[in-house]
Formats: structure tokens, C-alpha cells, sequence
């Protein structure tokens, strides 16, 4: 059984919500930074308090391993902490690592994220160097693990090559154009998805989505349904919810019959203890904000993220 | 002053080899590896023996972290220590490490390896996600870090996606055509070399070339001049020489009078002790091969390689 499968049964059953576990050090309120020893413990004491207080209405985690990174060899123990306690407690977690690189070099981050000290469920991974980077991937997808290729991420940088139109000559690269967009413009992420989409049906789970899905923002409405539709087979890893602008109908544009995706937050989870703090009455009140109330708030933002999505894609399927 | 003018003069120095330490526990000479105390320490001896004796041959180092990655914690340590050993020396180090993602976490990123217990001279970039990924590092060109990013690779998926072929309405992105290839497809890799070479000319240096720079594998001998000439203020980092198929010629084509570009090698640096260890006529000799005779086997195929690619330099040039 693939770790898709028992991703797409965890949000059949806790909702598509992914908590982002991208801790900065001052994500963590001031009083627990200031008493634990170090940022990196601070930012672990916190991460397990989220996790706690969220794992039965969230379907995954995602860690993203830069903020681990830049707090060095503490850092990264904390990453590899955060990673073992998710795991620990029998919850899913993606290793958000955008790694890329030749096969040689490929084969050696899977050992690393795949295995040892930093073993995760699941990685993204960058495809820019072309589908012989991802074979070494693939070899762990008979233990289970997956991975999240980017295909349309949510930044405003997208458009400068993840959208350039292709060439005719170019067009049919990934299998045949979909029907519902006859005519459009076929552009790169089209490409890096119908290779994609090949992948997926060599490694097709039990519920109609391979063992590797796509990174797909939610943040260009206009183009969701046709995506949805295009890449049917690929379970979609949804970034841009939130801070990035994305709304609770643009997630559900994405998934099919709400699964087939999780949709990440990361800041409107993890902050969501200054609101409620602020809600208090004082500034001073942050002073005393310790884990377990900004597990509460967490614990609420997930929830209310969760039924927002849901009536969403309910409202959706009713259209 | 850049790193980038740095890296320069070493080339006029020192000549263009760069020594890849993508240091896999199993080319450390076997008796040497066992004696250690575990494999990351094995790793990190040897690297400090390789950097010993070839650090006059060469123009700088570049380490992989991948390799580092799949030894967990300790790994990590090691990939620390052997940047710190090549930056005490006064060498230059490039980290390879190919990351490329949104601005916040870019950010990190960026404070990761620019700063701290990973702190290198340069870095390598993935540019999928497009130019608002980049920012953060150019924030660092001030402190006089550098960055190649990846245009065009060495390896056969190389032509999945870096190659497509863009429409016409997409063409003109980055820049004007160059004359030289006029006629010729605009190709993804086109449009990312165009936009990095406008960021080139924002962060130009005494030499003429810009802070950041490009990956450009040497492996597509027919047009390595047409790239050389369009991307006149890029300096390239080469991959793909030797094991991977590119030789003096092709790498020499990406030069211009034998600098304005670094070229790397890995394994046949870091593994010329086999041959010369079997040289000595049996195989039980490996088991003898300790740290000196495999840095001094390194050092002369280090040697060697500067020579072939500065030889074949001149001949291009009274061409």
C-alpha cells in the first residue's frame, strides 16, 4: 500500500488540511522561546504542541526543511525530531525538500530523505533537470514512500517559466492535449504534468491516484477546473492557501469530491495564537502566551480551515 | 569585491578545474574508511587530504551535499567541517546544493549557506519556480556571495524540459535573440540563460562577469560556442567532464581564453587512486592505499585535467 493511499484515506476521514510545520524561531511566543535553550529547541517544543493539538483534523504535515537548515546541525536535529515525533504518533508527514539533481546525486538525497536520520513519507521534488532526476525516487515507491513534483506553484515567479507557451513542436511532449482545453495555450507545466501523469498511472494506487502526485497552487481560479480535470490521476499537494492569497474555494476548485488534494497553511496555523492573543485585549498578553494556548488557537484554525474547504467543494459538486 | 572576481583570478592562476567533493563513503580507500571511526569521519579525512594536494591545481571546490545528506546528522557535520577546512585554507567552496522555492523560504535558504555552520562562497540554484526564488540570495551579493544557477545540465533528461521549444509569443522573454542563432528554436533554457543574464549585468563585476552566473553542462559540443557568446557576462560553472562524457574540447568551447567559467570533476579526481593503486599490479593493493597516495593520485589527475583543458583553450584560440 502506498503512503498516497493512506493519504487520500486520511482526508477521507480527518479533511485535506496539511499543517505546515515551517517554524521560524519567532513564529514560537516569546515567553517558551525565551525559556528554552536554544531556538531549535524552542522550535521543536512548538512543533509537538501543534502536532498534538491538530493530528485529528489535519490528514498530514509538511515540514519545510529551509527553516531547519538555517539554524544549522541544531536545526537539523530539530527537523529530524519533528519528523520521528509525526511519525511516532502514526500521522503522515512530507519532507518539503524541493530537491533535484542527476541520478547519481538524486539516488543519494533519497537516501537521505528516505531513510536514516531523515526519513519522511513523502518528499517534493523539483523537476527543472528532467524525469531521469526523479527515477531514484521511484525506486522507494515499493516501501510505500511518494513524492510531490512541482508542477504550478503559487508564487508570482511562476509565471516567468513555469507558464511560457510551448512550441507547437513542443506541444505534444506528455501525452495528447486534454479535450477541455483544446485550442489554449500549452505551456511548460503542462509538460512537467503529462510526464507526471504517465508516472502515476505506471504506480496507480487503489484509489485511482499514483504513488507520486504534483505540487499545484491554488492561487489562478480561472485554470483549477481544467487542471482538476486534466491531471485525474495525480493527487495534488496544494500550496498558497491563505497568506498566499489563495481562498477556501480555489482549494476545493482542486480536488474531486474534496480528496484527491491537501491543501497547506502553515503561518495562518501556526500564528494563530497572536490573533488570539491580541483578541485578549493587550499586547502584553503575547508575554504570556505559553504552548499549549497556541495549540488551542492552531487547533481551532485547522478546524475552521477544514470546514471552509469542505462546505466549498460541497457547494461545488452541487453546481 | 565578488567572490566572483575572486574565482577569476584563481582561474588565471590556478587554471579551471574545479574539485567536486561529492565524497561517497565508498571511494575512500578501504583501510583508510575502516580504520575511522564511522563513515562521515572517513569522508572528512579524506576530503582534507584531497583539498591538501590539490588546492594549488585548482580554481576552487565544490561540494555536494547530497552526499553529506545520506549519512544523517553526522554527515551533515562533516559537509560543515570540510567547507569550513576548504574556507580556512583561503580557498573558494561552491555548495552545491540546488535549491530553489518560494521568496520566504528562499530566504532561509539563503541564511542557511550563506551564513552560519554552512556558510560557502557560492551556492548552485534550481530556477523552476522562477525569478522571485532567486532574490534572497542576490540580497547577499553585498557581502560579495555568488550563485550559479541551473541553465542547461549534463544529463540525458536535460532534454525533457530544459530543452522544449518555446512558442514565438514566448520567445522574446530575456532579451533580444542573439544574431548568432538567428533562425535557431528559443528554448527553455534560452529564456532562464536571457533572464539570469540580465541579473548579471544588475550585479557586474571587474571582469566583466556578473555575481551570478549559470550551470552549463559541457555535453552538446555543437552548441557550446553559440552559448558562450550569448551569455557573455555569465560565468559558467561546467559539469559533465569525464565520467559524464564531456572532454577538454567541449569544456574549452565554454571558456573565453581560458576563463569565465569553472569545470568540474568528480569522481575521476576523488577515485584516480584505483587506477593507479591497480597500476601497481594487484588487487590486494587497494587494501594498502592510504589518505597520501590517493591525494597524490588526485593531485596528478587534477593536474592533468588543468593541462587538457588549457591545451585545448590555446588550440581554440589560434583557431
Amino acid at each position: 500500500m502506498y503512503n498516497m493511499d493512506r493519504l487520500y484515506e486520511a482526508v477521507a476521514e480527518r479533511g485535506p488540511v496539511c499543517v505546515g510545520l515551517d517554524t521560524a524561531p519567532g513564529y514560537v511566543p516569546p515567553g517558551e522561546r525565551r525559556r528554552a535553550g536554544s531556538d531549535a529547541e524552542a522550535v521543536l517544543a512548538f512543533n509537538r504542541a501543534i502536532v498534538d493539538a491538530t493530528a485529528d483534523r489535519a490528514a498530514c504535515f509538511k515540514v519545510q526543511i529551509a527553516y531547519y537548515e538555517a539554524m544549522g546541525i541544531p536545526g537539523l536535529r530539530a527537523y529530524a525530531r519533528t519528523l520521528s515525533y509525526i511519525r511516532g504518533r502514526g500521522s503522515l508527514v512530507i519532507a518539503d525538500i524541493k530537491r533535484g539533481d542527476i541520478a547519481d546525486t538524486a539516488g543519494q538525497y533519497a537516501k537521505a530523505h528516505f531513510e536514516g536520520d531523515f526519513e519522511a513519507d513523502f518528499v517534493t521534488l523539483s523537476p527543472y533537470m528532467g524525469m531521469d532526476s526523479l527515477e531514484p525516487w521511484l525506486a522507494y515507491a515499493g516501501r510505500g514512500k511518494g513524492a510531490f513534483v512541482l508542477v504550478r506553484t503559487s508564487n508570482r515567479g511562476m509565471r516567468d517559466f513555469e507558464y511560457l507557451e510551448l512550441a507547437d513542436s513542443a506541444a505534444g511532449t506528455g501525452g495528447p492535449r486534454d479535450p477541455a482545453d483544446k485550442g489554449g495555450a500549452r505551456r511548460l507545466y503542462h509538460a512537467v504534468g503529462g510526464r507526471l501523469a504517465e508516472l502515476a498511472g505506471s504506480l496507480g494506487g487503489r484509489y485511482g491516484y499514483g504513488a507520486f502526485g504534483a505540487v499545484l497552487g491554488c492561487t489562478e481560479r480561472d485554470e483549477a477546473a481544467a487542471i482538476r480535470s486534466r491531471y485525474g490521476n495525480l493527487f495534488f499537494l496544494i500550496p498558497g492557501y491563505g497568506a498566499q492569497g489563495g481562498a477556501a474555494e480555489d482549494a476545493a476548485l482542486l480536488l474531486r469530491e474534496g480528496n484527491g488534494g491537501v491543501v497547506n497553511a502553515s503561518r495562518s496555523i501556526l500564528k494563530a495564537w497572536t490573533g488570539k492573543a491580541a483578541g485578549k485585549g493587550s499586547a502584553a498578553d503575547a508575554e504570556t502566551v505559553d504552548h499549549a494556548f497556541a495549540a488551542e488557537a492552531a487547533r481551532e484554525a485547522a478546524g475552521a480551515m477544514r470546514d471552509a474547504i469542505r462546505k466549498a467543494a460541497a457547494e461545488q459538486n452541487l453546481m
